[in-house]
């Protein structure tokens, strides 16, 4: 007999899926102001998570977190003039504040170049004091029109890195570091999630930025995401708050920038990288539980041997959680841990006492069988970091055998329909090119070289466009 | 010759003195929108120090973090009536996003009460979903009209305690296990600070409570801080969300809850507590760098030592930053450390390494000495605990030196006019008494019992009215 499905299948509708996931696996809600969104306790252990393994690699680099405000005056933002244009459209804007008018309207930031580069130029004085290397976690608010919970919210949580160095050498190799040793470091060994290090095109480049680094994702159903953008800002920025350091020669010289961000966005990726119609299968280096003990039936032997065993694989290390509400059937709580993704689980029964056993379920390859107790506190790390490959091995073969290399933007079209990425010249698109793949809501997602490396210039010999419909 | 003062000495001017600390130290800025403040990576290490050792308390009790939206509709807040009149005066409005007026203003949120509700009301279905246990760490908005960085700011960031239990006495126990076990655990244990547990008055409690406990600190100059709040709601919010569950009994029944939250307002505690005329004095327990060890010259070889040093003394479990900036004079350096309060320093020079020695300058007792340092990795953790305990026993010295037992309202506005607390008789001071007190810009920030708990209701015989300026 078919049990009937927890979730909408990933084939009959993706969308619905999604939020269905999101929604009984109890990662978030829809916030009342339109777009906005609760991020409830296990969709934000997966949050807190991504924060300690990404803050770790971010202080690595030198980098130091601080906190700016959440608002801006409106006048600051014009002052650079790409970046006012990129932004105002999404703004939300303070016009009263302590029941009164105030005289000069606020904005709660988009982003926060702004108000960043207004210290900067206080702060830099000397070649001394550079690299200037800051980070701030916070919340920033874009108006969103067609929200989607994690994917697109008026409001998020991100981190946000601005830099300034001495040379545009040292800025440039800045910015590629933060790409490679935290964003791309971080997805594939943490998340398990294969990316694509590339380079955006001038048109969808950060306003302000003279290059922007990107790493893209394949979701299940053959789209793109952004998961993470590291910019060069060459001395636009410098130029527009006049930040100048005095060089060991006693020159006033403007500084060369950088910045870079990840968001909540990458729980949507998660979500959609790695999900079945089961639910979410989170990596286990990344999960807040890694193996949930379960209590079969409230037995006082059961609870006691649950929380024993609970006890043991901590100690060997492991992030443990010990379910004993018995007071809910057990299927169902089987069923929410299959939702919410828990790598593994330990089903402890009253038959399996007296032969010291349990049940191992695995959510990530799928299958159960049957363990001697004694043995998991041993055996269960190796298994997980074997599920933590598949994971990462599953996701790279999705982009391997979605990817179809063609010649022309009408090629391009059809792969992409067919639920995939295209690879095409990018010498060869021209706008014309660019202009056919949009008819179809197809975009570049970024520029490859054809090495695999990250081009230097997006006109460089060779460069390959990736293209892509994209969240 | 007596070196020129570096701040303004606290007896001169004690508000100066505090804001050339916190400037000095690079401690935090004043922000461009009036009341807003940038936190400099010095003063944001502290918070991240505390926010990790808070939120293990916080995980401790079962409590779990989640994140609710910055923007609320303005409606929502007038379903409590007490809580939007505490409120709305201080809020920040925002009636354009998007670039269109919207239909409904949102406001950012001063604290998120109603926002909270509205999902507990939806999360809440049954005795088995109790307690229900959040947390969020967030920035939150109230206009102030006399900001003063740390200790009034329009955005500051807190943790905020959400809570709804079965039972009134559950509510109770739980609120006053917070400001016991995570808010006073932390401060005397970490902060190493005194602080005096009590109950507010009517008068003082949080907008929409039954009951709030505070702990009150005094700064350096006698007058009291609030540094936390724990608050039982009753049902007043249960009541105005139709928060209810089904009892294991299946009757529908109003949840009890519980709302508790702690500040940055705790970094300028920690200045007005600890701070002297040489600047900050960080505990050893709190201190994000707990030894920085300095190179008093370039030297090849004294690099080396340093380094060496360094490493020898993060292996011992330290918390260690190594000096090397020796581009710098090292006696500014050495000001700098001092004024940022780093407990230990350890000084090493070219005449240091034929004898391995180095001088240990200790900031928290006062003094330099040569010390072996082969030695140092075995005897510092010792002296830094030593480090902590002194500066809790001046925080107690301090409050018990310049707390007056008095009798009357008269007596109580002439010992706080002198540079501290009074205690005096609460069913004795009666409105008259507070009108008294209040002409003198004194106010009673607690009562305690007469044995020194805290009270279990605001006319219980015995109780005492502890009085003070505060901040």
């Amino acid at each position: 007999m078919a049990k009937a499905p927890v979730l909408t299948p990933r084939t009959d509708d993706f969308p619905r899926w999604y939020q269905d996931l999101v929604a009984k696996a109890e990662l978030a809600d829809n916030g009342p102001v339109r777009g906005t969104m609760v991020i409830r306790p296990y969709g934000y252990g997966l949050w807190e998570r991504m924060q300690a393994e990404m803050d770790a690699r971010i202080k690595a680099t030198g980098t130091q977190n601080a906190y700016f405000p959440v608002l801006i005056p409106q006048s600051s933002l014009a002052r650079e003039a790409d970046h006012v244009e990129g932004f105002a459209p999404e703004l939300a804007v303070v016009t009263h504040g302590g029941g009164k008018p105030l005289e000069e309207p606020a904005v709660v930031r988009p982003t926060s170049e702004m108000i960043v580069n207004e210290y900067f130029a206080k702060w830099v004085q000397s070649y001394r004091d550079l690299p200037l290397l800051i980070n701030q976690w916070a919340n920033v608010v874009r108006w969103e029109l067609r929200p989607r919970l994690f994917l697109r919210t008026t409001e998020f949580l991100w981190q946000e890195g601005h830099t300034a160095h001495a040379t545009y050498e040292e800025a440039r190799a800045f910015a590629a570091r933060i790409h490679r040793d935290v964003y791309e470091d971080f997805m594939v060994n943490v998340l398990a999630m294969d990316v694509l290090p590339g380079r955006k095109t001038a048109k969808e480049r950060f306003a302000g930025a003279v290059n922007t680094l990107t790493l893209e994702g394949m979701m299940g159903d053959g789209k793109a995401l952004q998961m993470a953008t590291s910019h060069e800002l060459g001395q636009n920025f410098a130029k527009a708050f006049d930040t100048r350091y005095l060089s060991p020669e006693g020159r006033q010289e403007l500084v060369w920038q950088t910045s870079w961000g990840s968001t909540t966005r990458m729980i949507g990726a998660l979500v959609m990288m790695h999900g079945d119609d089961d639910g979410l299968r989170v990596p286990p280096r990344l999960a807040q539980t890694q193996v949930v003990v379960i209590a079969v039936k409230g037995d006082e032997q059961v609870l006691a041997k649950v929380r024993e065993t609970g006890d043991r694989l901590a100690a060997a290390g492991l992030r443990v959680h010990v379910d004993d509400r018995t007071d809910t059937p057990f299927g169902r709580r089987a069923v929410d841990w299959e939702l919410k993704g828990v790598p593994a689980r330990v089903e402890v029964g009253p038959r399996d006492l007296a032969a010291g056993t349990a049940m191992l379920a695995r959510r990530i390859p799928g299958g159960k069988e049957p363990v001697a107790l004694d043995t998991l506190p041993a055996r269960l790390p190796a298994l997980l970091e074997e599920d933590q490959a598949l994971l990462l091995a599953q996701s790279r073969e999705r982009r391997a055998s979605r990817t179809a290399d063609v010649a022309t933007a009408d090629e391009a079209v059809e792969a992409v329909t067919a639920g995939g990425w295209a690879r095409l010249p990018w010498a060869a698109l021209g706008p014309e090119g660019e202009a056919r793949l949009a008819e179809h809501a197809v975009t570049v997602r970024c520029l490859v070289a054809g090495d695999g490396s990250v081009p230097d210039a997006e006109d460089a010999p060779g460069n390959v466009a990736v293209v892509a419909r994209a969240y």
